[in-house]
């Protein structure tokens, strides 16, 4: 069994290292081959100046952001090119070389680090726009694009991207597209399965599989693309996509709400969708804990509004018309004040307080990561029991020293729950895992909403996923990668073929 | 080769019955099991009541709604749940009896109605609506829940189908699931491949897969579902379903604009996206040919304009206001007609009137099937050459008596080129097939925008699918139904293992 991985960042993080490197170390190395200077050589002509061999060049490639995950790779490519890409592939499937694909290494579960000495194939320099279309809003560009350049691209048109996140100035839209990111913006525009049109990917044997349709209607066969998104690169690396963007709203509007139980929660969700209808942009949740600890860590900001209340709602509109869009959202505020669903509530006055009431929300995983070790757990839950498994896993918890807060995308039930202790605590781990992801399989909700698999939750993935359903991922990673060298130990683990499970799941 | 097949409903329906029954009769059966007493008795016990082998009762499984394609298959079975129709499976893998999944049998591409003698698997008898919430929008139920009493169902709590087309009264969702149905919403709601949640699908041996999550964020392992929307019943058969549904608006407004030249009607459409932006809910297209097929054969309608312009576009808004959307509408309004973009317009004054209006477009089908012979062809071409089409089509078709028009999605780049003729004639489609599929290739359009591959187009479809994906498609078809027992001979053709694929693919 493996020890598990927990979320920790911003202080002391030389204990987690050292957990962590420890806790990767249990996962046995599959019999791939190890890169010898011969392909050093040959992948120097395959893509001269994209080598990476030095060690403090290669440290940052060899770790995630939050500095969670360690691998021990000692070779890094970054192609440029489709081809180069290929080149890689079927020279590393016929070597027998693992292959971990790396965009902008923000992912939260360890999906884009090396486990052992895989190679790290990095599209950083795949950063090419190809087009725009300005009439259709359609963005076609490679793989290593920066999901931030993209919205500033296509923003001079009248365009904006249609997800959001907080790491958008570093992750990369294939990188986005392989974990199916979710973010801010899902509630509004949809996941990431409708959003893109095309796909260009190629397989662990080199094979490019042009699916670079910028078509919105394409009926002609399996629709391919979708295997490649949120497959966290096991199936195949995407070079190029094409992209719906929707046209940018001239008017944006924040409010933030105070409810005083989770039923008027839901009512105001509820209202919210029907009086904002269309220019509902997201709708984000989060508790009086959540709130607490900002106020707590971060001592510039103060409470927004004057009521004590156990739950909070920010409601974010987006709209081509500002008056209409207020006297819409001033409608809806009214609404639910008067019949008591909210108790307290504040409109922001323009771009800044936008930010700023924004911020609050944004600013809880660091306010946490501030006050000591967190156990991050990020599920999805049928709204009725939204915000039960904060009370019950609270409840559990009670023996222990620790703080259990809940915030999210409550447009998408989208929960993040959190716990925070002083430290890094045995007997809590064990007392959240793996209660948390039955409490959560038992409702039908999902263990991971938007995070990904990746090296985090491998083990639970059977409670999310029927075993059928395992054995039909497993069939599909044999056919279309049979030697398991795309990033293996990862998210598909469970769907690897035999030869590259390792041991904890025998 | 295979004679190709044509669209024609209507009048004069026997010769081209007989035409297709003599297309349908060169694609060579392959080697499956013939159905015997003794499976029928077996059958009966694993659906008793769900087994119809009358000829008078199959008839209508076994040819499409508009008579065009026919089977002879000698058994229909209507199971009521996924344990039956995993039976069923089963049964049929071991005993290698090939299946058509059918649903309402509303398809255009003969992809639900056998070639030979396969079984007909009908879901109309799985017509449960499971549940609803009220707060999230998810409705839970059968595959073969009629589109239009699912709208109906969520409507009574304030909710809509996020798609909408012509079969809605006898379409069944698992059948809009299996071929990714488009439609009139797509524009503004996307494709199923974002709508739908959740699928639980039975694969050819029987085995169930259930990933019929109602979470809209769900990132665990890949996305399985996604392989059955779309594969037209050829990797497996939906038996539930869970569909996102999205707040049913209180305003709808029509208008309708002419436009004096194709780049008018592009600049219209920015102007519609920019102007009307998130209450934009359709864009569909009609040139005058197409206008003036409707007027003329159907005395009763009038021109709902004074202009004689080339082109017009029908333009609807859905929103939750209807004081802010028409005033949006009408600010739209008076700047493309300012700018000179649109020469003429009306706006419907009241929901007949909007009828009305639309009611214009979908005649237009019914209008041309009047009049004698229609070769139909939908595809997805780029916005610039959306027109060309049907301009290069006219044009090669000078020497023949044949008109030529066009009408469509425009907001999706869907074009429905429409050849009408008198009487069947060999010349003409000689000079449109292959034409039109490579000139839609050529333009890296869609050779199939909405209706799917079927037994129509299995012969062009690498005109849209580059050899390595169709051979992924065939990789996955191999691995899911080795015997390929679902579906043979249709969209999946080139996917097929080898023993299937019929003669003219060799």
């Amino acid at each position: 069994m493996v020890i598990f991985t927990f979320a920790m960042f911003g202080r002391s993080l030389a204990p987690t290292v050292r957990r962590l490197f420890s806790s990767h170390a249990k996962i046995e190395r599959s019999s791939f081959a190890s890169v010898t200077a011969a392909d050093i050589e040959h992948f120097k002509n395959v893509c001269s100046g994209g080598v990476l061999t030095d060690a403090e060049e290669i440290a940052p490639f060899n770790s995630d952001w939050l500095k969670k995950y360690h691998g021990n790779s000692k070779l890094v490519l970054r192609p440029k090119t489709t081809q180069q890409v290929s080149d890689i592939l079927k020279y590393c499937n016929e070597r027998r070389l693992a292959v971990v694909p790396q965009g902008g290494n923000t992912g939260l579960v360890g999906g884009s680090v090396p486990v052992h000495d895989e190679i790290i194939l990095s599209t950083g320099m795949m950063n090419q726009i190809e087009s725009f279309d300005a009439v259709s809003g359609i963005v076609v560009c490679q793989a290593g694009c920066i999901l931030e350049n993209l919205d500033r691209h296509v923003e001079s048109f009248g365009y904006m991207m249609p997800l959001d996140l907080g790491a958008k100035g570093s992750c990369q839209i294939g990188g986005n597209a392989s974990t199916n990111a979710g973010g801010l913006r899902l509630l509004r525009y949809g996941s990431l399965h409708g959003s893109i049109l095309g796909v260009e990917a190629v397989l662990a044997d080199g094979t490019i599989i042009d699916c670079l349709s910028t078509m919105r209607k394409d009926n002609t066969g399996y629709d391919l693309k979708q295997l490649f998104i949120g497959s966290e690169g096991t199936l195949g690396v995407i070079t190029r996509l094409s992209v719906l963007t929707p046209p940018r709203p001239a008017a944006i509007n924040v409010a933030m709400v105070a409810c005083e139980s989770f039923e008027a929660v839901q009512k105001t969700f509820v209202q919210a969708r029907r009086h904002l209808g269309e220019i509902l942009s997201a709708v984000e949740f989060l508790d009086r804990g959540s709130l607490d600890m900002v106020l707590s860590q971060q001592p510039q900001t103060t409470d927004p509004l004057s009521t004590n209340s156990p739950y909070y709602v920010l409601i974010e509109t987006a709209g081509s018309n500002a008056d209409h869009d207020m006297e819409k959202l001033e409608t809806y505020l009214s609404d639910v004040m008067e019949s008591g669903h909210v108790v307290d509530g504040t409109v922001a006055q323009d771009a800044a307080q936008a930010k700023k009431l924004f911020g609050i929300r944004e600013d809880i995983t660091l306010a946490l990561s501030q006050r000591g070790y967190v156990y991050k757990y990020d599920v999805s839950i049928p709204i009725d029991d939204y915000y039960k498994i904060v009370e019950d896993t609270r409840e559990r918890l009670a023996k222990h020293d620790a703080i259990v807060v809940g915030y999210g995308h409550l447009g998408d039930c989208n929960m993040h729950l959190n716990i925070s202790t002083l430290a890094y605590d045995d007997g809590v781990m064990k007392d959240l895992e793996p209660y948390v992801f039955e409490w959560t399989a038992e409702r039908r909700g999902s263990i991971s909403a938007e995070h990904g698999i990746g090296t985090h939750k491998p083990e639970f993935l059977h409670l999310s996923k029927s075993l059928p359903a395992i054995d039909m991922m497993r069939s599909i990673k044999q056919t279309l990668d049979p030697n398991g060298i795309l990033n293996p130990y990862k998210a598909s683990h469970d769907a690897c073929p035999d030869s590259v499970i390792y041991s904890f799941l025998s």
